[in-house]
Parts: C-alpha cells; sequence; structure tokens
C-alpha cells in the first residue's frame, strides 16, 4: 500500500515520482509499505500551506503551542506500544531499554520542556530600554522544514524530535521530511502530531509531513522564498548541498554534520584506572552499535605499555561482543566504504573490519589504530567518520606529538580529556586543553561523550564542519529554540501594539527581561 | 608619501599590487597620499599575527580588553580636531555638529559600551547547570576583518568603530580594511588604536589594519581556515561575492547591506499633522545627504488631496535645500545611475535628477514618484537602493493596494508607520503591521528611522537582503557581540579548569547568569 503525505491538513495521495521501501534490518529484509518520493508539487502546496499557517501562528497565544507539545508528549506515551515496535522494525533498536525507556522517555521530556519554554517565554530574550522606549525580542522565522537523521527515530525524528520542538515553539510551522530509513515510524508520530494539532486549536498546516524528494527538490525548497529557516542532521555530503542552496538564497539553515569525537585519554589516567577506562570506552563505543552523532571514533593515547594494554583489552571486549545490527543497509554499505578508506590512508586493523556473519546488516565491532606519525601524514583521510561500530586508536609518541595530531582536527561536537585524579596529567592537559577547546563545541572530563542531556547549558554543536554554525545548539532548551528565531525591535510602538511580552507589564510575572541592563521578572520600573 | 599598514605589530610596507588615493568629495580634488593595494602576502602576515595574537586573547583578562577600549576612547578624544579635520576633508561631512558633536562622541561612547560589557561579562549567556555539572557560555571566534563602510567614518569605522568594539569586547583580534574613501581617517584611527593596544598590554597584533586588497583576496581571506569571523557594511554586490566565499568554507559572515526602509504614511496621520510630517521627512531624508543605511528612501502614501499636497510640500523643500556633498565621485556616480534605473522602471522625476551645479560631487535633492499600479509592475527595480540624497514615493490607490506593494518589498532594516492620534488609521495599521513586521528589523511609529540608538535592545538588522542573517543585530551591546563568539559547553569539566565565569563563585557579583533556568548574579546556589 501506498502511503499518503500529509498536507494542507489532510492525508492525501502523494504527487510522486516514485516509490520506496523501508527495511528492517535486523533481518535484512524489504518492509512491505511503501511510501512515495514527492515531487515539486507536493513541496509547493506544503509551503503555501505552511505560509499560511505561520501568519496564523504569529498571533496565536502560547498556551496553544504549548497545549499542542504536551498534547503530543501523551499521545506519544498512549501509542508507545506500537511506536516501540515499529521503531524496532525499521532500526533494528532495541526495544528495551534503548527505545522503550531511553528514547521515548527522552522525546516526550523535550516535548514538555519546549511546552514550558513556549509559556514562559525567556527563550526569546525579551530586551526593553525604558528611556529610550525601544523594546525587541526574538519571534518566529517562518516555516521550518526539518531533516530527521537515521540514527533516533523518536528523538531527533523530523516529526516530534528536537528540532521539531525548537522551531513549533519557537511559534513556527514545521514541514517535516521522514528520514527514509524509518518513515513507518515517522507516519505514526505526524498521525499523533496531527491529532494534537486539531486538539489545540493550531492551523492545521502547522505540522505537515513528506516522506523523500529528489535531491534537486531538496535544494530547491530549503532555498525557496516562502521557506524561514531548515534544520538538517545527517550525511555531511547531502547537508553541504542543502547548506550551499539554502547560503544563495539568505535562508539560514542550521547543521548537525559528522564528527569523530577525539577522546583523549592521559598517560596519568590510564595508569591510574586502565581497566575501568576499557569498560567505560567500550560501552560508549559501541553503544547504539556506534551510531551516535557523539560517538567516540577517535581515540588518543600516547605510546606505552599501559596503552598497548588497553588496546588489548580493547580488543578482547569488541571481539567478545555480538554485533548489534546497523540501522540500514546503507548504514553497512557506508561504514566498510569508511573503514576502507581509513586502511587505504594507512590505518591498521587491530580487529573486525567485515561484515559479521549473521542475520541482518551487521559488521563485526572494528578497531583500528595509526601511530601519531601515519596520522599526520593523512590526517584528512584519517578523520573520516565511520559511522557505525568503529574506532581508530592514534597512538602518538608523546604529548607533543598528541598536540600535533590535535592541530590537524576538522571541527567535532565533543572532545573528552581522560586525566588522572592525582595531578600527574594537569601539566599536559594544560597544553593540550587550549587545542582541543578551539575544535569542539562541548568539552568533557572524565567522561564519554555519548550522553547529550537535554540541558540549558547543553551545547550539541560545534565549529565547521561538524554544523554550520559555531553560535547555535541543536540540543538544550531554551537555546535551541533560537536558531528558528528573527530579532525583531520595536521603535516607540505605541503600547498597545506592542507584542504581549514587550508591554510595561509582562503577561505573567515568570517571563525573564532584560530592562535596562537588568534581567528581571515583574512590570519595567516606573511602569 | 606611499603609507605603510599596520601588521604583525608593527607600522610596515605593503606589499603592494598597486594605489590609490583618496578624494575631497566637497571640492572634487584628490587628495595627495598614496594608500597601497595590498597583496595577498599582507593578508597572509595578517592572519598568521591575528591568529597567535587570538590564542593569547583567549587569556586575556577582561580588565585588559576594557582598559584598551576605554583608552583608545580617550585617545580618540584627544586627537578629536584632528580626526575631525581629515574625515570632513575626506568624507565632505560637516565639521559640526555631525562629526564633532554626534558621530565622535557616538564612537566612544560605543568604546565605553564594549568596556562595561567586556568587565560585566553577561554578554556571553553564561549558563549553569548544577544538577548535571554542564555549563556553556559564548567565547571569542578568532581573527575578526571588519569591512567599514563609507557613511560614517567613526562610528563604522572598520577600526573603533561598531564592529570593530563588538569584536574586540567579545575577545578577538580584529584585521581592519579601511574604507577606501576614507583611508587617512582610519590610519589616524589605527595610530591610536595601536597606542592603545600597547598602553593596555594586549598582544600588538590585537589590532591590525590594511587598506584595500584585491576582489580575488577579499573572498580568499574570508575564507582562510584562520579567519574566525567577518563583519561587513558595504554594497550588497560586494557583500554577496565575500559571503558565497565565506559560506563555501563555513565562516560566519554578518552583513549590513542595502535596505530602502519603507516609511507608510497613513491617511489619518497626513490629514492630522501634514507640515510636521514634511519637515519630520525631509529632514531625515537630506540628513548626512542622504547617506545612512537606514535612510527613508521609500515613502508609501495614499492618493489624494493630502498626498498631492505632501508631495508638493517635499518637493519645495528638496529644491529650496542646497546639495550638500556627496562621499565620493563613486557615491554619486552610483547614484545617478541608480536614479537612472529608477526612472527607466517607471519612476517619474519630481525633481531632482541630474548633478548639481556646485564644486565637488553634489546630486539635485532627487524625489520621484510611481503609482501603486506601476510600482507592481516592476517591483524589483523600483527597490534599487539609491544611496544618496533620492527618495522614491509609491501613491497606492488605497489600503489593499498598499498591502499588495508591501508584500512586495525585500527585507529591509526599517519600516516606519505613521498614525494619526485618534485612531482613524487603526484598522488599516492593523491589516498592514503584519506584512511590514516580517519585512523589517525594526518597526517604528510616528518616527523616522535614520536615528539608530545605541541600546540593547536596538536591531540594526534584519531579513535578508539587508543583512545575511535575521537573528543578529549590528548596534547594540550587549548582544552586537554575540556575532563574534562561538557556544563553548563545558562537560563535568573539574572546577579549577572551568572558565572564571562559569565557576560556582563568578568573578564579580555584577554578572548575569542564567543558573538552573533563573537568571542571577551572585555564586551558584549550593556553592
Amino acid at each position: 500500500m501506498l502511503q499518503p503525505v500529509l498536507i494542507a491538513g489532510e492525508w492525501r495521495p502523494a504527487r510522486s515520482s516514485g516509490v520506496f521501501k523501508a527495511e528492517n534490518p535486523a533481518l535484512g529484509e524489504t518492509l512491505p509499505d511503501e511510501y512515495p518520493t514527492s515531487d515539486w508539487s507536493d513541496c509547493d502546496a506544503a509551503l503555501g500551506a505552511a505560509a499560511e499557517a505561520a501568519a496564523l501562528l504569529r498571533t496565536t497565544p502560547p498556551e496553544k503551542l504549548a497545549h499542542f507539545l504536551g498534547g503530543l508528549a501523551g499521545r506519544i506515551e498512549a501509542r508507545k506500544a506500537e511506536l516501540v515496535e515499529m521503531a524496532h522494525t525499521e532500526t533494528g533498536l532495541p526495544r528495551s531499554p534503548r527505545l522503550a525507556e531511553v528514547e521515548l522517555p527522552r522525546t516526550t521530556g523535550q516535548l514538555r520542556q519546549g511546552a514550558a519554554a513556549v509559556l514562559e517565554g525567556s527563550w526569546a530574550l525579551p530586551t526593553i530600554d525604558t528611556r529610550l522606549n525601544i523594546r525587541s525580542v526574538l519571534a518566529p522565522i517562518g516555516p521550518v522544514w526539518v531533516f530527521g537523521p537515521n540514527n533516533f527515530p523518536f528523538a531527533f525524528n523530523s516529526v516530534a524530535g528536537g528540532d521539531f520542538v525548537a522551531a513549533v515553539a519557537a511559534g513556527n510551522p514545521v514541514i517535516a521530511k521522514a528520514n527514509s530509513s524509518h518513515p513507518g515510524t515517522t507516519r505514526l508520530l505526524a498521525q499523533e502530531a496531527f491529532a494534537a494539532v486539531a486538539e489545540a486549536g493550531l492551523p492545521p498546516a502547522s505540522v505537515q509531513m513528506i516522506y523523500r524528494t529528489s535531491h534537486a527538490d531538496g535544494e530547491r525548497l530549503v532555498s525557496d522564498p516562502r521557506t524561514g529557516a531548515t534544520g538538517y542532521t545527517g550525511s555531511r555530503a547531502a547537508g553541504l548541498k542543502l547548506k550551499a542552496a539554502a547560503d544563495a538564497a539568505g535562508k539560514p539553515i542550521y547543521l548537525e554534520l559528522s564528527s569523530v569525537n577525539p577522546v583523549l585519554i592521559l598517560p596519568g589516567a590510564l595508569a591510574e584506572r586502565g581497566a575501568a577506562l576499557v569498560d567505560e570506552f567500550v560501552t560508549s563505543s559501541l553503544m547504539g552499535t556506534g551510531q551516535f552523532c557523539t560517538n567516540p571514533s577517535l581515540v588518543l593515547l600516547v605510546a606505552g605499555e599501559a596503552t598497548e594494554q588497553f588496546v588489548a583489552a580493547v580488543k578482547a571486549r569488541f571481539e567478545a561482543a555480538a554485533p548489534l545490527p546497523l540501522l540500514s543497509s546503507s548504514v553497512a554499505r557506508a561504514l566498510a566504504a569508511s573503514v576502507g578508506t581509513l586502511q587505504a590512508a594507512g590505518a591498521h586493523l587491530v580487529t573486525g573490519g567485515s561484515a559479521a556473519a549473521a542475520s541482518g546488516y551487521r559488521f563485526c565491532n572494528t578497531l583500528l589504530r595509526v601511530s601519531g606519525d601515519e596520522f599526520l601524514g593523512a590526517p584528512r583521510k584519517l578523520q573520516t567518520e565511520a559511522f557505525g561500530n568503529a574506532a581508530l586508536f592514534v597512538v602518538a609518541r608523546d604529548g607533543g606529538e598528541l598536540g600535533a595530531v590535535i592541530q590537524e582536527l576538522e571541527g567535532n561536537l565533543t572532545g573528552s580529556f581522560y586525566s588522572d585524579t592525582r595531578g600527574s596529567d594537569d601539566a599536559l592537559y594544560g597544553q593540550l586543553e587550549p587545542l582541543v577547546r578551539l575544535r569542539v563545541g562541548r568539552l568533557l572530563n572524565d567522561k564519554m561523550p555519548t550522553g547529550v542531556a537535554v540541558s540549558p547549558a547543553m551545547n550539541h554543536g560545534g565549529p565547521y564542519p561538524s554544523t554550520g554554525h559555531p553560535g547555535f545548539t541543536a540540543v538544550g532548551i531554551p537555546a535551541a529554540l533560537r536558531r528558528f528565531a528573527v530579532l525583531q525591535c520595536f521603535d516607540q510602538v505605541r503600547p498597545g501594539r506592542l507584542p504581549a511580552v514587550l508591554r510595561d507589564e509582562p503577561p505573567h510575572n515568570r517571563v525573564w527581561r532584560l530592562i535596562d541592563g537588568e534581567w528581571r521578572r515583574g512590570p519595567a520600573p516606573g511602569a
């Protein structure tokens, strides 16, 4: 059965140029449902409807947006069993704890945090200059396209995931482009979102969803005049093509692309707690079959006996752990190709390196290593992201060579340091930290990068090419909302014509406003 | 005499591919000093020195940065007479009040506001999650190129102007590219900045300055790996070429480009206070010979007797006012060409339209008009920015046609509404305001747009193509600083290794921090 798309407030047949099917990667089987590749007329219809919804959303009370976000969270919980089963079937990710106990609650938690942010209003940095009567606030940017990644069928889904929450909480309609590896999960989420839209009384086109477009139409839609902005999480190659198109049209696009997430294990830490570090690393490295944006796939070590023991122990653990399924046949192909690229660039195989003899799309847990010298001979190629259960260890001669290696690193989402607790690594940390700090969005101490907490202080972003702009984060409320907003200033605008949040008397006393240089709750002084 | 450039802490001869001279536009004469067009080796040397300075500035105490900014302000005041004379000679702008009493104090005021922002630290939005021990803050982005415009020789100068202050206050070294129409003024400011750098004990390459590069080198420098970001204020054509180069390299570039700044004069306002509006408009339109980014160069009116009286009165005032010099021969040429473009697109000349018979580069105060119908027939060409003392009136049939005209407007920095004080325009305002709001960065009521106050609530920005990103402002402290920063997160980083502003005990009790969702001064709770 060919599935319909959600455009302009109705589920209707796509105007399509082709069909595709999802797969069950754990079994290596194609699933029966057919999904359409929408042609431009679908995109055009969605954009037209979204532009109308955007105009209505600008005057929609925050309570309705919050009602929608909270309502969607409740609906997701009510349909949990079916959602978990569908996501499991389409992605091979374990039902429990991953999907049911970790990712689904994270998703509903994000929706509820988004609802709270809408009601509170401080995310928009309302700013008042009472002396000059100038006021400004962040306001909705307009229709947002969300391209979700393959690796989080709930938490980063283009419907109900992080970018979706941020865009809606900032007051925008979303047009979701489903990820082709979990269209069924996205369909279920879109059904719930559409029902929640109706219950909250939002404009029907506040949430729309299509499954796939041609590459050319993808570039056209991110640069269309009706588009406000785009949120994209996925491969670097596809993301940079969309970026080029959006940039040329002056349309903001927020990208979360590849990252190898360097982990530095300093000698003192290895001496102090090598066995524990083996455990921490292997757990993080193989989590989700290594298919995390923040997977620790590049580990930097200093040569020595303890390092050889560490490598040997990781090798043994990688060999002992049965490889879990990858998300799709294309992930499996790309992983094999990337491991091949690393080997061609001089990386030596420690273990793994080939498809696993088991059902579905599986790849042996793979460990590669190079010396610092070797890395410095081919630093670009040896930073190829091998998305999946593979890691590259760089064993440097000494701290100086470690520094040289770091200076060749591209922008990354994260960088982690392990150092001993008694101070023997402190001098080396002091030398290397400034080099790492420049190249990563989130710096960690004594912790693997795979946990991305939904915290106001989180940065799930980083220097190019890990993202498209180093000032923004894709995770963390309220900051993530500010990507989907424009700065609007009101200069001597008459009081009755101001947005409620900029009036002398705020709509409620919870909202923080920067009034004459001070963050305050409550009325403007003198009001 | 060929002037030296300021690179890597010394004034030295440029490695140049050519020379140019400035002109005295009031007299139409070339000035004697020769300035070099630097070749790539100068750019390369400046970038290398800036990268080293950037590393040192990251650990420089805020007090030193503030000392520099405040010191430069004092030095500019001490050299005021010479600066005013030089700027007057190079730009034709009046010594008084414009340069001496308005623009120079604005410039020193911005420097001192920047110094205060550095000391206070709240601009960087320090954010602490005490439960998860995750902390984040905006941090310097690295070497910033500043391309200043021709129209504010002090306040937007690439040395000491708004982008310079924002970049330095955010902790970055600046490489200034002087505007070719006031190289002597920029040289004097760079001399003072260099002396202030030494007095404050900043790295010598914290401020560097070159005069001009080839277009190809301009595109290369904004996209160089050592570049952190670029601030550009100037023409749309040149700015979009730099944007394309920077975007392709993933380098942030903040642009402030053309804007026609629509002013809507609603019928009730004209009936209520037509004579006063003539005065307000003419004053704003001819201020600085119309050479403001926020010049009200597109006025939207509704047809009728009062509008004809308004047009006739503006015509009389334009004809009675002697045209002042334009900034340069190229501005005069571009203005004549733009007025020609508007006429070719159907605009009718009311008055002016040709060079003025007086010394130097002057153009008759120029007023053009079209009907709403005519505007809708060629909306792109009729939005051509005529930078200088020219304005286009669009006389619409009625409010509905006014709305249609607004829907054709590109992104602008500002949009102004004049409406009567007794309510007769309120319904029309309600219809049109949402259409204007979407298309401008700053919305004004009953006020011309030419005053751009340096207020925390200011937005000197707007939708593309008035700028390159609708979320940022070029004027206003602290917001303008955030353009030149990256988001840095610290996840479980040990307390002694945190930046001072993220420790439980802040460096001082003036800094506002978002701690567990509340803006607070003072220590983190539980600290």
